[in-house]
């Protein structure tokens, strides 16, 4: 008999006289009432057990945790909250679960407490839900470039290049680390190292993904990015995975009509595909709120700001206009943001993003055109001379979800800007030679997974939306 | 007016007045035919210009690599090869290539100088249906498992644990390298790098996959994986991408079902959705054998290869029986095999894979139960005591495709060997702890991507498969 998902009988419309189902107990009550769950569905099916029928000792080890085979009939449920359930027949006993040492149990347990059990925290519902959202993300957003002609392409971990300048790098050696090999001079001589060079992890695709763009027209990166960064916060992972499409012939609006299509769908696509895991985190956010002060609730519940961005135009606002707004705003007038707005220049911070979305416009907003200075080398500078064609796509709650650019095309201006920077030329030989051979207008934005993850399911520490999380004084599993 | 893709306008039916297109020139001759490819498919549109109508200057900037915007329109072609072209009204030239400097020439250039300019490559034919067929390789992957109710995870790259014992790891850190703080015994103090303890290169992301296995029931991770081997061959890799599924309540009978059906799926999609692209492999692989002797030529042609594998049934065979045949088998007895085979226990070579797929069967192979000691520590150890439940999938021209195996559910076998390899259970509490909690037979497979990809692209070396390969001496780009 083929042994079926909990999510398939749950969806059953038909008596079945016998089905076959194998899952983790989640609880038993009463000897009687089984909640079964295998992971295919945040919902457990319930197998009912006459325990006249079944030997004490069997079902002393129903406990907590144990992983069961259940043969019986599907039925009509007589109890409330489902539909069917399996009247059992026959009861084996895979794996036990010991209830004095099994540390999930069946009461509310402290994320901290998870999250050093994080091999054990999708038997949770709340980490179900969370995962398969992940998953569902995962595969929505490869769905939508697949569907849209870009081409998936994987670019290097392991880079050689520290040009970048998005922040502190992880080095990857294969020296001896107590005795590496010296130069002369007393530096490492990395020309003995593995790759015959100084390598790090990367922070970025992008550079990479812009030499495919140019040959391929669109494509994108779906992998993992890092920072060595002691950032100890709820919003900071040093292993982090980012989503870089790039595109050939794309100026900046078509690059904000991308982003604002894509996101859109990936939305649109877990709202319409994992509403139940969405109703359950809806909800536990709701419960969670009720215990909090009046000031500090959420305005919207998590299908609302779901809503919100599925349902609303993205408006398109300038940077200085942003900061008009902003410098006249109540709250900056009133010393209300912690970082006040008094002139052009200075970098918006996440109190000034949200104020624009959730109360000034009221709808995701696209901030474009910053200033020079506090962007990328990259980017393509304006004839202002001042201002650069990025972005900043702006959500509720969270403020910037996705950034991204024109870049700089004209071989001349990227040169001035690198030098500039100090950055050399030895070191991006390959990225100037796109503007060399073949130039041309093109664009793309990046987009931290683990952001739009906390987003979709209201998570509020980064830590829980990632498998296992990396961070300061932190590689466990 | 939409600026369209050069593969939208190949499958008009119709004759358009008026069409916009950008791409980059292949090549252009008689100072009349531009062969212009954007990237979304390996055939390029024919652009004719009267040569009358342009300025001589335009004219020459139109040199193969240069990026150029048409407009004109879309008429049926007169000449050969191609079923429309565009008889072009206006020309500009976006970037341009200096032909005197550009490097990728319409001409043959050798797969290694290419490697040196990977920025470039896939502006050539070969490497554009390369890349192309990855990325739909890639699609097709994460949809059959996501049709198939299987939870995408990322399992972490950074890791401290290195007892997966899968080969030599990148060690990851953030010390100073020239004077890292030691111990009083003077070993490294890792406890003041940034994790707080060693990290390293993941290996393998098998061991956390188990872990979402034995809660959500079905997963696959699908990320890069290293080894730091020094080995400089067209078959290694330092980074690479591996696909790995685990599932719950699957014995290793399943698990075979699984992976044939997988990868039947796998390269039917990619038959059906990259045909134009394999065509063109397939007949750069048949040229390049007319002028080899006949001895070195393929037996099979690129597509023939792809065929076998989605229309023969993979027969599943015991590696004693195999070993019975291999030590019977001509080549053996004629001292044919570099690798002669003369008692059970030894490790099978690709000579005796590929004579079991293509001489003696004639249909992919999956060979199971190996001896217990040639297999890794997490293999189910079978009744007789000497082997494990491990499979290996054999194709044809490569060998081994796909690994994997039935896991040890049973702690105390799980903990009698992890002592017998000195692999101690501090590092892997978390691992055992799936086996004391609600443990139950559970599979799963590994397949190297990059494998799969030189298999359906039929490239001989791996460097090519990848879009900046990553080997000993060599982190360029």
């Amino acid at each position: 008999m083929k042994t079926r998902t909990v999510s398939e009988l749950l969806s059953q419309e038909n008596v079945l006289t016998e089905v076959d189902i194998k899952g983790w107990v989640r609880t038993f009550r009463a000897n009687r009432f089984i909640a079964l769950n295998d992971g295919s569905t945040i919902n457990n099916i319930q197998c009912v057990i006459d325990f006249e029928k079944f030997d004490d000792t069997l079902l002393k080890r129903i406990t907590t945790g144990a992983a069961i085979h259940v043969t019986g009939a599907l039925v009509e449920s007589q109890g409330k909250g489902q539909s069917v359930e399996i009247q059992v027949e026959s009861l084996e006993v895979l794996g036990d679960s010991d209830p004095e040492t099994y540390p999930i149990q069946p009461k509310k347990h402290s994320f901290e407490f998870l999250r050093e059990n994080a091999h054990l925290r999708t038997r949770t519902n709340t980490f179900s839900a969370v995962m398969r959202l992940r998953s569902t993300l995962s595969f929505a957003i490869h769905k939508y470039f697949n569907d849209h002609g870009f081409y998936y392409m994987h670019t290097p971990i392991i880079t050689g290049s520290d040009a970048e300048g998005a922040g502190e790098m992880f080095r990857v050696s294969a020296l001896d680390p107590k005795n590496p090999p010296l130069k002369e001079d007393g530096d490492i001589d990395y020309s003995q190292d593995f790759f015959g060079k100084e390598t790090n992890l990367t922070v970025s695709g992008q550079l990479e993904a812009e030499t495919y763009a140019m040959s391929l027209g669109k494509v994108y990166t779906f992998g993992p990015t890092f920072r060595a960064e002691n950032s100890n916060t709820s919003r900071h992972l040093a292993e982090f995975w980012m989503i870089e499409p790039e595109v050939a012939f794309m100026d900046l609006a078509g690059n904000m009509d991308l982003a604002e299509d894509f996101m859109k769908f990936v939305l649109k696509y877990v709202l319409e595909h994992n509403r139940e895991d969405l109703n359950f985190l809806d909800k536990r956010l709701q419960d969670e709120d009720k215990l909090k002060p009046q000031a500090e609730r959420n305005e919207m519940t998590l299908i609302e700001k779901l809503n919100f961005v599925t349902d609303n135009h993205f408006k398109r606002v300038s940077y200085t206009e942003a900061i008009d707004i902003l410098r006249n705003s109540k709250p900056n007038k009133k010393k209300k943001f912690k970082y006040p707005i008094n002139e052009w220049g200075t970098d918006l911070q996440s109190e000034h993003e949200r104020y624009l979305v959730e109360k000034h416009f009221k709808c995701p907003v696209i901030l474009f055109d910053y200033p020079a200075n506090i962007k990328a080398f990259y980017m393509r500078l304006n004839d202002d001379g001042k201002t650069v064609r990025a972005m900043d796509i702006l959500f509720p709650g969270i403020g910037e979800m996705v950034g991204g650019s024109q870049r700089e095309e004209r071989l001349d201006v990227l040169r001035e800007k690198m030098a500039a920077l100090n950055i050399p030329e030895e070191e991006l030989w390959w990225y100037l030679d796109l503007r060399k051979y073949g130039s041309a207008v093109h664009s793309g934005f990046g987009l931290g997974f683990e952001r739009l993850v906390m987003f979709v399911t209201g998570m509020s520490n980064i830590r829980d939306v990632i498998p296992f999380p990396r961070t300061p004084q932190n590689a466990e599993f």
